[in-house]
């Protein structure tokens, strides 16, 4: 990710302007306002604003709980309590702006999480940069024998060497010719909002994203997942850790209850019971499909 | 308005302490931070958060629309593009959080603004106040005789007076049963959830409520709105003054777009043009309905 | 609900006429069309429209999926997989209208629902009927002794029966009064949109309530949950019955996935591992607070 | 659009099939379910499914304003007096599921249009098409020299041919490319969502998307504006016919008071009240700032 001087100068800018204010302040979030933290080749997340912390939660909490809540826990009771029962409300009175600069096709997945406030740079109005992502080598994944929709094992040497090389030079030409038709050198100049549809899908582009906390962690509880393509995962994880330091009992929650946890159904459930009495369960005898049996020895043998 | 004691040191306590921060901060807004500003007779509007300021739309608009951008205009000019084109998302980008109190029928108009977050207090878990609504003598509107959804002239005398006796009593008599059947002195004690179906409309809820900067300016230009019910109108008309004093570039392109402005159909254009060349139009020629040329006419005279 | 001789005849009229349609129908569903079926004491679900069936949500994912999916699964298959791995926008491509006549106490939670589409009868506009829910005495539960948020035991013999009175002659007391104030016999007549406010939460209202299957599902689970107010689970149920007749495979995989099915935390899931390993695991070896392990010990024992 | 044998025959068979409902139906639509018309060189539109019809926006009023709309009005009246006072929620009572088959460009513009439901096409798990958008020959326009959102004339002669050849060679190259990196033949093969980063924009995809009809008619006030994107206005267009024939009296009212209508902010209704009393205004004495009188003046002098 290497930031022009302009970028590092108004990073730099942002961060010296120091503000008073009443509002609620997080301080873990204070050190990562506006740092760029490179993700991919050439993408970054920084935070731009923030609302609220983990008082914000209860706070809002209480109001719907009224003098109830007072002698019921502390902070972090309440917050873990809140989690588990799904009460989702109060996580939506925190909110954060993230300016992010991703792959388009990493971009198409994103914005299908449609609680959100997004700005994205419009390549109708303006020129886009010439900037790719292009994998590294140990992440040319070849597709998955066993699944559809994932990867298998990474691609070897001439195999991995050509893909790169066709990446690169598709980009590179296709970037040429915008460039080209867009140029109003000796010719008219086609339209940039024409222009564009030659743009291969790994060309950057990038937008403010503004989000509730609630729906921010429905979008991290997907995407930082281990099902989610590793593109879209590395950006999920980056905002996994800005979260736990802007919201800590909300994060660990998060992770005890909604990453860390897993969702039984009424016959994976009934299988536990009559294994804890004892009984040997299989497939057969599990009443669940083939696939479900197999997610569910996943989750009772936990994380490798 | 009376807050208790305890609400009064709670609100010194937030405003007294200060704190640094890198975000953007808005001079106008700070200084409203947690007050509490009456509205009706017992209810109130405070600021618990904001996040972004005129400043914050700019910067969003300026991501979408790159370097194109920056030799236009200025900030306060682009604002006003934005808004008279109706590029909504740039205003997405700023949002508010705001503490009410307002009687439970007022409640029930304005949650019907679905994009919000909203944690009202809960009356299923906690005790209501014994806090009613009891219009102002001179707000004690007749029915309209020309409108079903509408006030007239305010009652007179001896009317008026009935109507204030028995909204007080009814309010007081249901209250007095509800703590009755609630209180487990010398009975089991109904359940709360239950016994709140005594209480009429006109009781004081509470509730958070937080929205992006686009969708309150859609809230405010129905709800400051001439035509709005007068109980939920004074609501937002705190409300303008306060994002007023946040967004005031913002706040005076809404005025003059928004809340100023009108939307004539095509015939009503097309009749303006026919005007304006000298010709005399009538409702039987204009092409528009009676009640459309009414409006038509309110328009084209202007606020009285 | 007795329901007046109008609406039977407008529902009568409604079930008479056929039409032809290229459409996809679910026959579970068109038995039930209009049809008023009761809730509580004066109250009503009714289906007023849907669109799609179990067959729409294969297809929907079938354009997602492309030829990737047709070799994979029967349809039942595929929507139990869906189901489970929380793919929710398939079943989005159902939707589902209903008439609804509730008290308003129920109305005010339901509406906190907000992916959905509503039209409520306007009190401001028009005069609201002399209906109001009066529990069955079975019903009048006391308040919990162990839950803020909860009902304990029935009321006893004198108790319930002055709550009886005192619910029914306040709605009474107060209805006649509305009548008397926006009457304009001998007087101007208060204008509705006031005088409503003198009405108790346990008047009924009534509304058209439009929303796409996923959001349904997730009303639902919540709404029909043991946990729910029973004055909105009845509904809830009863809207459970009509959707397991509308799509089948969908209904049969919602109750085994989120009916039936549980959430287990990470200290949870490693509690199970531990169990089936043969340890004896206490509250004290958990890793969990009291009340998580309380929710612990229900899920592994099932239901009662 | 060449529709392929097996899609042919499908659409054959979906119209084939004529079933009986109790569910209002639009005869007007009836016609048009499930054919494919063709937009742009490859793309289509077709409706899948709906929901109502002029009569259910009455219905969903009436609901709302009960015994006081009888007498008003017909139901056109009705629906024209609901579309000019921005009463919206009874339009969304009607749904509409389509069909659409688009360039990949268009589709990253469309789904900004949040309240909408869709799945599309998964590249992550199946294989594209080779099938790209290319524009005909005198839509190829130039960049705007005024506006640097917008397009000039069509490129002329050798200019437009290089383009062509450009757009044309680069799609099929990258496309070989995509297809030789996902082979299995003598390799492991690149799986399929790495492989498609190297799709230009103008490849199509498709999607179902479902939308009530107050979303649809605001994506249609935005996208069949003379300012939107050609590429995206042929599909709004084409809808445009559809909900015409589905829904009548409301695409008037549409077109009357928003398509054809206009917004005048408060200083332009003020040049107009001046104007009509026979004052000369200039953009100078106006109050207007250049750019806003001349979009006035547009307004004014009405369609070309």
């Amino acid at each position: 990710m290497p930031l022009s001087p302009d970028q590092k100068a108004e990073i730099d800018a942002q961060r010296a302007q120091s503000h008073s204010t009443l509002r609620a302040t997080a301080a873990g979030m204070e050190q990562h306002l506006y740092t760029a933290y490179p993700v991919l080749d050439h993408g970054f997340v920084r935070v731009i604003d923030y609302m609220g912390d983990d008082a914000a939660i209860v706070q809002a909490a209480r109001v719907s709980y009224g003098a109830g809540t007072k002698h019921v826990q502390n902070d972090e009771g309440l917050i873990r309590y809140l989690m588990r029962h799904w009460h989702s409300t109060p996580f939506e009175m925190c909110e954060l702006k993230l300016h992010v600069k991703l792959p388009v096709f990493v971009a198409r997945q994103w914005i299908r999480h449609r609680t959100a406030n997004v700005n994205e740079y419009s390549a109708r109005y303006s020129i886009l940069d010439r900037e790719f992502y292009i994998p590294a080598p140990d992440m040319l994944a070849a597709q998955s024998t066993t699944n559809n929709q994932g990867r298998g094992a990474a691609l070897e040497g001439e195999e991995a060497q050509r893909v790169l090389r066709i990446l690169t030079e598709d980009a590179m030409r296709c970037y040429d010719h915008y460039e080209g038709m867009i140029s109003q050198e000796g010719q008219q100049g086609l339209a940039r909002e024409l222009a564009r549809m030659n743009l291969p899908a790994n060309i950057y582009t990038q937008w403010y994203w503004k989000v509730d906390l609630h729906n921010l962690l429905h979008f991290l509880r997907l995407r930082a997942d281990a099902h989610a393509q590793y593109e879209i995962r590395v950006y999920a994880e980056e905002i996994c850790r800005l979260v736990a330091d802007w919201v800590p009992y909300a994060y660990k929650a998060f992770e005890d209850y909604r990453m860390g946890g897993a969702n039984l159904s009424a016959p994976a459930l009934e299988c536990v019971r009559r294994m804890l009495k004892g009984e040997v369960v299989t497939q057969e005898t599990s009443g669940m499909s083939k696939g479900e049996w197999r997610e569910f020895e996943g989750v009772m043998n936990g994380p490798a």
